[in-house]
């Protein structure tokens, strides 16, 4: 992309979770720019939002949208990003995708700035946003990848309404309170009660029997990490929290861990928090990771069983590394600003 | 134990969760009782629990509170279980103990009924009941084990409040309340906030970085399944349910698994129940295992990655068969009925 002091950047989809936090860390990150556009349905059209003080007005997303533009930050759904996106790159645009649209698309590279930076350079027009429960499972292995290469990872996540957009943590809110007011909890966004209740991701089920959330983690993780052998298999689950997913991951590594060394590969990583105190029982927990963007990585322990294993608890902000912060942090390395 | 036709039963611990749970499956289950006998602490003495439509009064925990007792259930903690598990013994009582104080010791059976009711003859006195987790664990893995040997698990949980007491479950709903009111959580049982949030489990954490939850899921496995071999690793976790625990397990066979034979052990096992409806997205959840008997199972598939690897969702009461049942089904057995 051409270097300039100041860049035009559509947010497409402005007014979902992740839209919101994009400008939310546009402003915080300063990024350098010249117009920042908001795009949004004909439905959210015409509402204003608060950027650095000032009120923007919501745009109709059209195919024409996007005259001018230098990077668009997608994450309206796969459908839109799939419609949209190619208008936007014969427009001259960038655009980060945060769907899933194009993340397995061979042309397409999909990235995680702590991980694969390089990977942007060879992009045709469109780089993808990862998962959110990938980001947050891979930002603290990856450390531990470059020491001593993982050869299998099982996990389980422990996954917040977020991931299903502003209307599940509505849900959650509004059921918890019919609950505790005795009422029956309604279901709209979710198939099941969320409040003080937890299920199996509510993502389609394949014939294998895994979810699409599932599925997604174990190929993503392939291709970011540019591994096909690496081992994945997960179970995914929805759990009573609003916006941090968190997740415990046990890998089988080629060499037997050593605690002392991981323990300082991940205390130099970026985008990685230790929180592993034993004595106070304190561990990354969801509440800590909200609202943060570094991936709190703890309970750092041997598998007593087997000298290969290694488990750890992670927990990070499915709106911000999850997904908003990811994608802006791809655009800051486009705009030539160094990973961080 | 002697043969008669009805027995007299002390609870020990009457007033607590599960106490309160026991009361409730010995009415359900219409256990043949001549005299049950309410202990609790001195606190709770004189207060009194309905039982089949009567007021039965509480009586103070006491050294002599033995006489003419045929059993013993046992759930008012570890050291009250340690103190006066002994002089119930001495008085001619078998006690079945809900607590980890005699689970680990030699000459104390620690039973499933489902799963090693011979052991239960073995008794010098006392039987343990296994920790809520293992049971729920072992249930619905133990039809497995038997037609295709078991080498390693791997689980993650998602447990309840319930299994750290009636205070807990209070504190789970006063905090949401207050959470959603937007007021600050107060902490008084657990170490971190339970609304909203999920944290590692509050059991103490030993040198090995393992806490005591996931130890005792390690320990009382291998005497459960009298296997020394079968490895064993955890990740136990608290999530804001109120008392039914969910655990992702992984397991590792001996012989390839076939889904349709392990389908149908399950199918014909006693006190399981498979909820694996891949099409509605319907699978084990905390809300449908509270108040029920049956441990339920789902999501099982293989690992794609590893031909030997089993993947199983579960659900179970923890206050039921994680505590209650369990040891209600042992004191049937000890009565002369038959496992069920």
């Amino acid at each position: 992309m051409e270097k300039k002091s100041k860049y035009n950047v559509a947010v497409m989809g402005a007014t979902g979770a992740v839209g919101q936090e994009m400008l939310l860390i546009l402003e915080q990150r300063d990024f350098p720019l010249d117009r920042l556009v908001l795009l949004a349905s004909k439905r959210s059209a015409g509402s204003t939002m608060k950027f650095k003080g000032r009120d923007l007005l919501v745009e109709e997303l059209k195919e024409d949208s996007f005259k001018d533009i230098d990077i668009v930050l997608a994450s309206a759904g796969g459908a839109v990003s799939k419609h949209f996106a190619p208008f936007a790159v014969k427009a001259g645009a960038v655009v980060v995708d945060n769907t899933s649209a194009y993340r397995m698309d061979p042309k397409v590279p999909l990235v995680v700035p702590e991980i694969n930076p390089a990977d942007i350079q060879k992009h045709q027009g469109i780089i993808a946003n990862p998962n959110c429960s990938t980001i947050i499972m891979l930002v603290p292995i990856h450390p531990i990848h470059k020491i001593n290469h993982i050869k299998r990872i099982i996990v389980s996540t422990y996954q917040a309404a977020s991931g299903a957009g502003a209307k599940a943590m509505q849900e959650l809110e509004t059921q918890s309170r019919d609950v505790l007011a005795g009422k029956k909890a309604r279901k709209e966004v979710f198939p099941h009660q969320i409040a003080f209740n937890l299920f199996s991701h509510n993502s389609a089920v394949k014939e294998d029997g895994y979810n699409e959330e599932e599925l997604k983690m174990i190929k993503e993780t392939k291709k970011i990490f540019h591994d096909e052998k690496i081992a994945v298999t997960v179970t995914s689950v929805r759990v009573p929290v609003f916006r941090a997913h968190t997740e415990a991951i046990y890998l089988e590594l080629t060499n037997k861990p050593d605690l002392d060394k991981i323990r300082k590969a991940l205390m130099n990583a970026v985008g990685v928090r230790i929180v592993d105190d034993a004595g106070k029982n304190y561990f990354p927990m969801p509440l800590e990771a909200t609202g943060g963007d570094d991936v709190l990585v703890g309970r750092l322990r041997l598998d007593l069983s087997n000298p290969h294993g290694l488990w750890l608890f992670v927990s990070g902000d499915q709106l911000r590394k999850g997904a908003a912060l990811n994608a802006v942090q791809i655009a800051e390395i486009l705009c030539g600003r160094s990973a961080s």
